[in-house]
């Protein structure tokens, strides 16, 4: 068993905790939320009252966090968990975020004694709550293996990518994907209605040959039905264009779709429907195209 | 049994002509290479001196044809299959052609007393050796319910989408599909390998999320290793994407990533690399990015 603080108990962060706790690990949680506390009270675990506290007595300090700037607060910021953690302790960052930031995390990281690792999840809150996720680890051999045990409580599909940031690399590297094929999936609803076509026939054959893919598969029917409740916000895929560009900007490439899958991104969220599920990207083809 | 007219017989044709005459039909089949000709000739079909002759006694005439300007030629022109074809005949178009051509095509021989179906395949050379192609038809449903043995004799998925063109606008979609996939595929195998990212492993992250798709399950290992053999070449993909971009200009609807999909494979073609598998879209991103 393992002494674990967890910081950030929301929509991901909140039962992740829960499922520590309930494999048996000692908890401590914070959060600025008063009822994420209350949730990880009651399953067992204990509510600390500061990033200090979390982080006394624990092995193994993890974080899911918002974005980079909140990430770098608790983790690089005065007082912080690299400022605090005693030496040899494992900060895990789950937080989806820049890769260059979870490399400068595991520098200051070395520089203090304190072992990191970039852990992103992909799955969503149904995935958190079910402890379904797919985790995507950068980091160390070593610190991967002893990570281990916690993120097969967390998670079904554990993977250790390659070194620091190489777990954002990939997250960012599915979130392309999937905003990609949702674009391409709406741009096929809107030309097979506007020819006449019914699409959940048309879309019926795509799934069954080479243009089928998991989203064809799972959402095709809400798509066409235009039922956009999330699921996964447009907001959040939103955030996670950005650091798709910035992963790419790093790496110093060219990555045409992906650039105008973030400004289709960003249109869905001027147009209002930053809220809505990130199938609804299909909403920009329709006005694009006056439907 | 039915007496079959089947005008081109090349790679698509070729075998397709072929199962046509094992499953027992009296096939008559017309091609200007000689090669083909006696492919069809050792499978038992007749070969045919010329249009008029392929149509003489046909109770269904298939054309697959490389594109309309030769659909249109073989079908519409002098001495072509509608001004020949007895009353009653039934035109099956297999060929990939813009959606505005199968409804021209339906509205003469309506005239003429031809009923008319648009039936383009996918499945590539592969699908057709196999009788494993799928098959997406426009027209009359009793012209489908008529048709549909013979379909049956070569392909697995056998579907009646809409009326005339609806066939044609079911694979212009399903190629813009597989287009942008092979598209955000390569560009995601670029951001992982200019990050020191191993493609392998990240790429089967993706392949078991919401990210997969029937190309990451087919395609990574021969994408990842620069394997590029067609399959189905970019030059058809490139004939295939502009037969996109027509069928969205005729239904007045934009739709932005085919456009650039559209202008990639463009790249890839202009660059040198129009004889080999789609999949070498990934080579503009190297391209595109110095790599």
């Amino acid at each position: 068993m393992t002494n674990v603080g967890f910081i950030g108990l929301g929509i991901m962060g909140g039962p992740m905790a829960g499922h520590l706790a309930a494999a048996g690990h000692v908890v401590a949680g914070y959060d600025l939320s008063t009822e994420a506390v209350d949730k990880l009270r009651s399953v067992g675990g204990r509510v600390a009252g500061s990033v200090a506290d979390t982080v006394a007595g624990a092995d193994v300090v993890i974080t899911m966090l918002p974005n980079h700037p909140q990430v770098e607060q608790v983790a690089l910021g005065a007082g912080g968990v690299l400022e605090v953690a005693k030496p040899d302790t494992l900060l895990i960052d789950m937080s989806t975020i820049r890769p260059e930031t979870s490399v400068e995390l595991a520098k200051v990281g070395a520089e203090r004694g304190v072992r990191v690792l970039d852990a992103p999840v992909s799955g969503g809150e149904a995935g958190a709550k079910q402890a379904a996720l797919s985790i995507m680890v950068g980091g160390e051999g070593g610190d991967f293996a002893a990570a281990k045990p916690l993120f097969d409580s967390l998670g079904t599909t554990v993977a250790h990518v390659g070194p620091h940031g190489a777990g954002q690399v990939v997250k960012a590297a599915n979130q392309l994907v999937v905003g990609g094929t949702y674009g391409l999936v709406g741009e096929a609803i809107v030309l097979l209605e506007a020819s006449g076509v019914d699409a959940a026939t048309g879309l019926d054959v795509l799934a069954g040959g080479l243009a089928g893919s998991r989203i064809l598969e799972l959402k095709r029917e809400s798509m066409v039905a235009r039922r956009f409740e999330p699921g996964f916000r447009i907001d959040l895929h939103h955030k996670d264009m950005g650091i798709a560009l910035a992963a790419a900007r790093q790496a110093e490439v060219s990555l045409p779709l992906t650039g105008l899958v973030a400004q289709l991104v960003a249109a869905a969220r001027a147009m209002g429907n930053g809220s809505l599920d990130h199938s609804a990207l299909l909403t920009v083809t329709e006005q694009l195209s006056g439907r």
